[in-house]
């Protein structure tokens, strides 16, 4: 373990390497993951909680333990002793997504034919790529059925993956925030994210070291950032208020509130993460489709002894309610047990992160019903 | 008259200019302008279209004329002869607004004091200086009272500004598919537009001659284009086609049809705008706001003898419904007669442009209203 709380699982260093879905394979592959609470001895209270595009494996504190890995964790809200995924009853699990940059391989890691960073070279990788490389730790963790998996938005998206992929290695699944297939819409605006940082004459390529091209970078966040909340998130967070002036700027500056707030995301997140890792976990999710294509279907799951809570959120127009309805109905058609809720939120796409008292409920009384019924 | 059917109004050319919101005069200032159909001897049968950020004069085909003045305009579909906004019956004025680049004064004209373009040295205009110079032209015209004001988007916030700068000037106004202020999410995506912009270093601190910052003004065109847009509209237009292939790529393509058809869409822009032009104009949207700012207020008009038709469409999620709601609200609270409609419509912002056999009715008649009232 390292400071921050983080371990490391690397495999496929020998042989034929991990299995694409573009046709090709990759090796080795190393995972970064976080545990928290005890696996028991029947290792049958494993939740494996799935983060989202630029998330990571730190979802909660470690709280015994000194440094970064007591800083607060991105599900802080939700994980942790006596929470709603509640640690001292169950064994959580986190691990980054293949292809990211925080940990995991992806472009950003060395290429072992060119001891050089992969950059562009990573192969394009699926979200059933990276569900394929998450079996693989669990494998090693000896946990031969996961008591759920559990992700909101491309977290979501993984979860669903994990149901079509390995039915029998899981009892439950909570898709938060999340849709079966991509729609146009947000593929548009990955498309554009993308665009903005191959824009960059900095990207180079891909092949940047380390001058990053921060400005495309920063305007992708930006362009991301905006869909993740709402409309009326926005009226009530910034309205119209200006950046500490008493008038208009009558310059090209930041006027309003709001645009300074932007300028900030992006800032903040060029110092945390890689463009190229951004080309490859948006793509990743623009081939998201589980209604009948070559990554497999939900109908498929016909007869499947896993049970579903699909959570969306009112104001979430990235993946909104309807595109839940879909998810549930395909569900249903197959006759798997599904609990739908509709979570009434103000705040966007955002909301499945932010601090939510019903959800917390629903999660933890969806939880002790499965591990009960065990 | 250019070949074009453009005409060319110039003043200001001597003496103080125009007087701007932001402190500072401009002169000579040049609108370009065209017009349809024929003013009547009373000289009250004349309407004033008013276009949105990218629009230009061209509102409609100039059917007596050759070439370019022959070529379809922006809204073929709702003006000409016998058409819901007649120029059978009406004189129709249309001019390209103060900070644009196709034919009126803006930051790629002549700077007067260096006899360079002005690139940044020309002044942060406003919705309200716009409005001001296109008076000066219809005093030019000899008109006294225009019949109506009508546009969608940005052309009808400049509608409502006309109500409140010159109410005595006109009998009715149109606005469309708009806004009485500016919300914190339409900002955002207007600066994040401009950030693209500013972010390319070819733009240069808008010093750009015949070298613009083509890659930057396509991201800021793509962005712009899905607010216009809707998912319902994506869905059904583009849905998750692939461009032609059997597969995925797996490459950093254009996978699927809406990608392609966004770099279309950034491509096509690129060749016919400026992008200091695209600037100013996000940047006087954005400052709009008739709720009681230096700009002035709805609320000041009560007792002005002003017919409101208002209408919204219901998957404009730029200018949403609740937003027109105010704006009529705000209106009859004066005591004003507003009609309002909310057009059902599954094509976004877009839908004011687009052939809608609805819209040309309710204009149609209240146009026939306003005008037999006379």
């Amino acid at each position: 373990m390292d400071e921050s709380g983080r371990r490391y699982f690397t495999f496929a260093a020998h042989g034929p390497g991990l299995e694409l879905d573009c046709g090709s394979s990759l090796g080795p592959v190393t995972l970064a993951y976080e545990t928290y609470g005890q696996l028991n001895t029947a290792r049958d209270n494993a939740l494996l909680i799935l983060h989202a595009f630029t998330g990571d494996s730190h979802v909660a504190s470690h709280p015994g333990l000194p440094g970064e890995a007591a800083l607060p964790g991105w599900w802080e809200t939700m994980v942790g002793p006596g929470k709603a995924i509640d640690t001292d009853r169950y064994y959580v699990i986190c691990t980054n997504i293949l292809g990211s940059c925080r940990g995991s391989t992806g472009p950003t890691s060395l290429n072992p034919a060119t001891q050089a960073p992969y950059g562009l070279a990573f192969p394009v990788v699926t979200i059933g790529d990276m569900v394929r490389a998450q079996k693989a730790l669990i494998d090693h963790l000896e946990i031969s059925k996961l008591l759920a998996v559990i992700g909101g938005s491309v977290g979501g998206m993984q979860a669903l993956q994990w149901c079509v992929s390995y039915p029998h290695r899981l009892r439950a699944a909570i898709p938060l925030a999340t849709t079966m297939r991509h729609s146009a819409q947000a593929i548009a605006f990955n498309e554009i994210a993308r665009q903005a940082i191959m824009a960059d004459p900095k990207w180079n390529m891909g092949e940047y070291g380390d001058n990053p091209p921060e400005l495309g970078l920063a305007v992708a966040r930006m362009i991301g950032h905006v869909t993740y909340l709402s409309d009326q998130a926005m009226r009530r967070k910034f309205g119209r208020r200006l950046q500490g002036r008493q008038g208009f700027s009558f310059h090209f500056e930041s006027d309003f509130q709001v645009e300074s707030y932007l300028h900030h995301q992006g800032t903040k997140f060029v110092r945390r993460f890689d463009a190229n890792s951004l080309l490859y976990l948006t793509k990743a999710a623009d081939y998201f489709d589980l209604t009948g294509s070559d990554q497999g279907s939900l109908g498929a799951l016909a007869g499947a002894d896993i049970r579903f809570l699909v959570i969306s959120f009112t104001s979430d127009w990235l993946y909104p309610t309807y595109q839940s309805r879909e998810m549930v109905h395909a569900l249903k058609r197959e006759g798997l047990d599904v609990s739908f809720c509709e979570i009434e939120a103000d705040c966007g796409h955002d909301a499945f992160l932010l601090e939510n008292e019903r959800l917390a409920k629903m999660v933890r009384g969806f939880l002790g019903g499965v591990a009960k019924n065990g």
